[in-house]
């Protein structure tokens, strides 16, 4: 079969791979239709390597996924052949103690697309456990279903912050992943979400969506603005989004008394906090790390309309492309959310 | 001043009654605009009491109101002359053990407007508590701000409930305390709301809204339907808000396993309830008495167009005409959703 | 190898069964050394039957069970032979919906010991997952290890409750599970536990424990008495644990404002509740099966000192007298709490 | 009356001041029987101020007191002339937003005992709100009901932990402060709490309590033995007490995965944390501020027998030594835990 392969660092090529094996116990084999260009892919084709994961030998890249199942596994129930899926990619052992907790999401022991050596699923088959496939709806796409990956990580985010209905957000930063997780958020019970970048341009398009209340950073002071708007009170959930080490110098500053703090940006060195400031509030902050158990419920959300994933996929580039998508996402085009990659199979 | 008066059962008067006093200390005077007819107005006007209270001398009747400040008493803060305002009609003892807790509404010395012997504020002015007074923005209309009290029991329920991002939902029972809990779930999360009832008008009516799924008790299984819309797993949250002991014969065998329900509606008898079932599921049982730290999340829903409560308002009387406004409440004409009063000061 | 088998309603035999094949992947082979005898197990023998589950052939008993590793399957960690441990008895689907969620234990997959047609472990050596294994530290004697299972219960009971440090609590019924909540409930933060049943012997037993405060139903109204044991404000967690229908008539009435309500017991017929009684205090209620992720947090208890479970080892039978053990249990002796056999292995 | 009264900084004297009015609406006087010397106290005493709070004027000392009611404001029940009782310091304004929601002491308008210009308690009188005062039973002492203030900081800090029944915890700084955490936690449902310091004097003290695992930093790798303890899980709840900012350099390594950190320490400058270890482990981090809602359930605890604070009162002076206790405190000595000052009235 034909796979977008990372040869190695700064090489892609699209070629034959050994084709798929039928599908083991409890998994299913499933056609990918659309995979999403994501910063760690982008990372092992520009660096070789994400933190201890480095590309040792040729890996089929892409995680983000939605496509076709072509073969049922023994043992399965509840899928047949030709369902329109999405693939939660990373693949615990349920066995561990985290897993038995419900935390499979930090168990060391996790399996995940396109992590050295583990192959992605940018190609024409692969098996994928039946427990981590979702079914999506008629209404929702195959470029939304391949786009609940980055969705994932938002909706974990705004599931750990326990939301009141009518919460005021605040996301500090206007990526991908805070742009989402802004939806999220007002998907998820916010009566507004503050957002605030220094991209005029990512600011415009989060800001189109009814209840974002953009905040363009170099022309207005957040910490005021968060103000005003909650007349003085602060907000009741903050997601840190950017990653940035200056946007900790005042992210404690937004929060109420009692708020909550969700940690999802992932800032490459320490960053200095006042711990008394913490106290002052008594926030409590929870930490973010990809995310377990809402696949189905973001695709419950897409499917009501009540979350709009349209706005986020910016272009969608052929297999044969599949080089071009990356060169453009490693240009970071400010305007740029998500590209995609659909997989024609012979 | 005038005031509409329960004079005793049955009899109600539009009359002159003695002027409010100057506010006290953190106290406002408010001069209502508009105020909702309740169901405990209604059945101390045909009755002469609800449980324990009874109707022993003449009382001002009406809870559910907005008004505009008229005077500031000394040490208030925030507040002006002008403001418009919403007024949250119970008034809890704050040095009572439960208020501590932030739990307010089960103080058993809270006072309450309209609850025998105290008098509602159905009436041209009215001393009222800043700390209970929560100003209106402009784009939240007066017959709004009245209706946010029984908004607020909705949204405690869906507070109460700790809706996830996306959840599934049952409402069982469309009065007006269901369509409320249903609207406020939606707005709190929820990726779309089962509501049942038997009548077809008002889930004509609650259907209207994007995210309601309107189950018809006489034409269909409940049950069932859950069974369909949740591929099997049952609903997240379940709330009953029927009051019916009917409505529990099938209520608990609509959530999902580890589900939460929320018992709203207040059924008059005990009802009979399989404890095994109950275990099942290890469902989480929340029960709702009035509301707490609601009332400015609601405002904020209204205000961001998540919460949109404007169907609700079946039709507005001016204060000449109150008894003509309780007589249609106790006609009980099914299309009915909330009757409101304006009142017109001197 | 022998088993103490249940070969029809009413007729235990000790006799050779097959012996255990090879443990698989992911198994270790258990030598049992004290196996409890429980209710479950002696409602097959007296009535062929618990529930839908029937015993249509010879079944080995047994599911509360500590032992020791006398073989390792292929990719197992940190056990070897020779090892003490104790077996968690239910093996749940670990990717079905409610796994992933981390309530294993509502999992209708699950496959529990001794529960038809699935043996038990009332004989000389079983396979067990090893993810459902647990080492026993060496001042954890086997009759404890076995004695976990139902502690379990009881340590579910007070997890879920979610007692806060310094809470008063009340347990109804002081049978095994009642004392076993009930000093799981000490264990778990509780300043005091008020235990109320209608046997002396029974609350005799447990009124030993510092901190039990036994309460008499024949000499005593328990609802007066948490009363004065709280100044009036009622327990912060109530734990029913009787099973009673009658105990539900005042169960409610001995909870706080805002408290906890967990319901343990499993009363055979539906119960009469009140719930504008449940709305008068927003009691949140619990509901416990079986239990989850427990296990380890027991045996460290147990081992650190706080949890004492020698108390309610009453007596222990070898294998030969299997049939004597569950004889005495169906006679219901009021002193006895917990009978346990122990293997002999040829 | 007499008082221990700072007139400036390094200047205490023990005079007369004027006599303490009658109680208000809602007051008690209280006659001040023993007061505990805090390192507020001490500050103020050394260096005239703490953080932005100024003495600029005599000031009375002592915030942590015990005493008997000798006189009752109108409108108070349950209390009567002669009751022993203890008092908690701060006075929030009960009507504010915080307030409201159960979160008093993160009030920002809370009054405390000798935070200039606020005077203290170490005198022969004075008022106090009823709703801020508890009976002390007759088996809790005047000296550990004085000592119920810095409890208190232990019972919130283990209340906002959330322990679960049988958690392994972890308290790093074995001050005052962290005696008293980790002897909440035990009492609070941990199995185990290992405590952390440099001082072998202190680690022999907290060490002798069954339950607490001494671990001294300049013998032992702690990160090390905490993964020895758990099995290389790592501890449910870390609490940090000793305010260094070197503790942040291995502390957020010593949760186990979805565990909880609660932050009590005070480290006067900003500490630099790595977002990405809290990311890993999705550590949940609560923060403390004073306490709310726990003097009752450590009376509860202390009367159970179960929270035992007798070895922490080092030592007693009599009201003329005031100042000899507060010398005392400025040096330090490593073996001393609370001193405290017993009040002789004329």
């Amino acid at each position: 079969m034909k796979a977008v392969v990372l040869e190695k660092k700064g090489v892609i090529n699209v070629r034959e791979v050994p084709d798929t094996p039928a599908p083991a116990a409890g998994e299913l084999t499933i056609a990918p239709h659309t995979v999403g260009v994501c910063g760690s892919d982008l990372h092992y084709y520009t660096h070789g390597r994400v933190g201890k994961y480095v590309v040792e030998q040729p890996m089929i890249l892409g995680h983000e996924a939605s496509g076709t199942v072509v073969a049922v596994g023994s043992g399965v129930e509840g899928f047949e052949v030709g369902d329109r899926v999405a693939m939660e990619p990373g693949i615990p052992d349920m066995n561990s103690r985290a897993s038995k907790l419900g935390m499979y999401n930090v168990d060391p022991a996790v399996r995940f697309f396109a992590t050295p050596p583990v192959d992605g699923c940018l190609c024409e088959t692969v098996n994928h456990p039946a427990a981590f496939t979702y079914k999506l709806p008629d209404n929702v796409s195959y470029g939304e279903g391949a786009l609940l990956e980055p969705t994932a990580v938002g909706m974990w985010a705004a599931t750990k912050a326990g939301i009141k209905p009518g919460d005021v957000c605040v996301v500090t930063g206007s990526g991908t992943v805070g742009m989402l997780t802004a939806s999220c958020a007002l998907a998820g019970g916010a009566s507004k979400v503050i957002v605030s970048d220094v991209s005029s341009i990512k600011l415009d398009i989060i800001g189109k969506i009814p209840g974002i209340v953009p905040v363009d950073l170099t022309k207005e002071d957040l910490v005021e603005r968060v103000r005003e708007e909650t007349g003085g009170w602060g907000a009741d959930v903050i997601f840190e989004c950017s990653g940035a080490p200056k946007a900790y110098e005042t992210f404690f500053k937004l929060v109420a008394p009692g708020g909550t703090a969700v940690l999802v940006g992932i800032p490459v060195d320490p960053v200095s906090i006042d711990i008394t400031e913490l106290q002052a509030t008594e926030v409590r902050i929870e930490n973010v790390f990809r995310y377990a158990n809402v696949y189905q419920k973001a695709i419950d959300l897409v499917a009501s309309g009540k979350l709009n994933l349209k706005p986020f996929i910016t272009d969608t580039y052929a297999m044969a492309d599949a080089k071009a998508a990356f060169d453009r996402m490693d240009e970071g085009r400010p305007g740029d959310i998500k590209l995609q990659i659909t997989v024609d199979r012979d």
